[in-house]
């Protein structure tokens, strides 16, 4: 599972994920800690409420996007290091027994302004329930590193090789995959 | 603690909080289950990244957020349910021991095209710590339902009043506060 650095990202890049079944009494347990409200935590008062269920609060389709991204196979080098969220939407409630996961595209990447030493890869996270409905969708300005000058002109795999086999020689022309 | 319909909600009001102190092993449980990354579970492996040390999942500060806003004073009648939100950012890491509080302000309030009953009514969140740094700023967009049509033409107190009272009698020219 390779990292990959700003070099690695370019629009029109997709990606899918893991699933996540989402109990009830995850549901419940959540909300009584961060968002008590009937609607999240009494399946009776949920009945008359605009939800009219039990619904998962959307900061726990949140979290449980983040833990999705985090076990998904892109690994940004330094992190999945979010420097900010536009467009955060909640198109359909989240219910007890839905599986989640993710389907993602980059829409833009560059190089900061204020952090020259990093760059600015904008993704659309989608987060689809088992019938491929949305329950979330956001835009993530994630802040990753530029690929290290002495990398520079030397494709990944090629530097993994190199760390698993013990050679230091970079071939002639090598370039950033 | 009354309960509050689109009609009001106003530009320029502005909301305090309780306070949230987050403690280390609250970070590392949410981050164990939601986000576990180096630098929100492993204080020793945060101090080489880019936090400089532990620092709690975004995510987490959100649903902190989330909790405060719960807890506080102003009711939306219906509960706080979200259409979305934007430009939500974390111009500065929680660190264990941090208390967190709100400052929030009404900066929009309308009626909603896709729901005549109901309105969106804006609302900036700074999530600010113990020094009044901003950790968290974001605009909800909360879905508020408008004044009911018996209740229209009748201030709130007052119907709290009748309720109370027991008095059904609407006093002639009462108009929503």
């Amino acid at each position: 599972m390779p990292v990959r650095y700003l070099e690695d990202f370019a629009i029109g890049q997709t990606y899918g994920s893991g699933a996540l079944r989402v109990s009830k009494e995850q549901i419940r347990r959540f909300a009584a800690e961060f968002d008590p409200q009937p609607f999240h935590v009494d399946e009776a008062a949920a009945r008359d409420t605009f939800f009219t269920g039990l619904a998962a609060s959307g900061w726990h389709t949140a979290a449980l996007t983040m833990r999705l991204l985090v076990d998904s196979e892109w690994k940004p080098a330094g992190g999945l290091i979010g420097a900010g969220v536009e467009e955060l939407r909640w198109p359909k409630p989240v219910r007890p027994g839905d599986e989640l996961r993710l389907q993602s595209e980059v829409i833009d990447a560059r190089v900061s302004k204020s952090r020259p030493g990093h760059g600015v890869v904008k993704v659309r996270i989608t987060t689809v329930n088992q019938n491929d409905e949305p329950v979330q969708t956001f835009i993530a300005n994630l802040i990753v590193p530029r690929r290290p000058a002495s990398h520079q002109r030397v494709g990944h795999a090629y530097l993994r090789h190199v760390k698993e086999q013990g050679c230091s020689q970079v071939p002639v022309g090598a370039v950033s995959p």
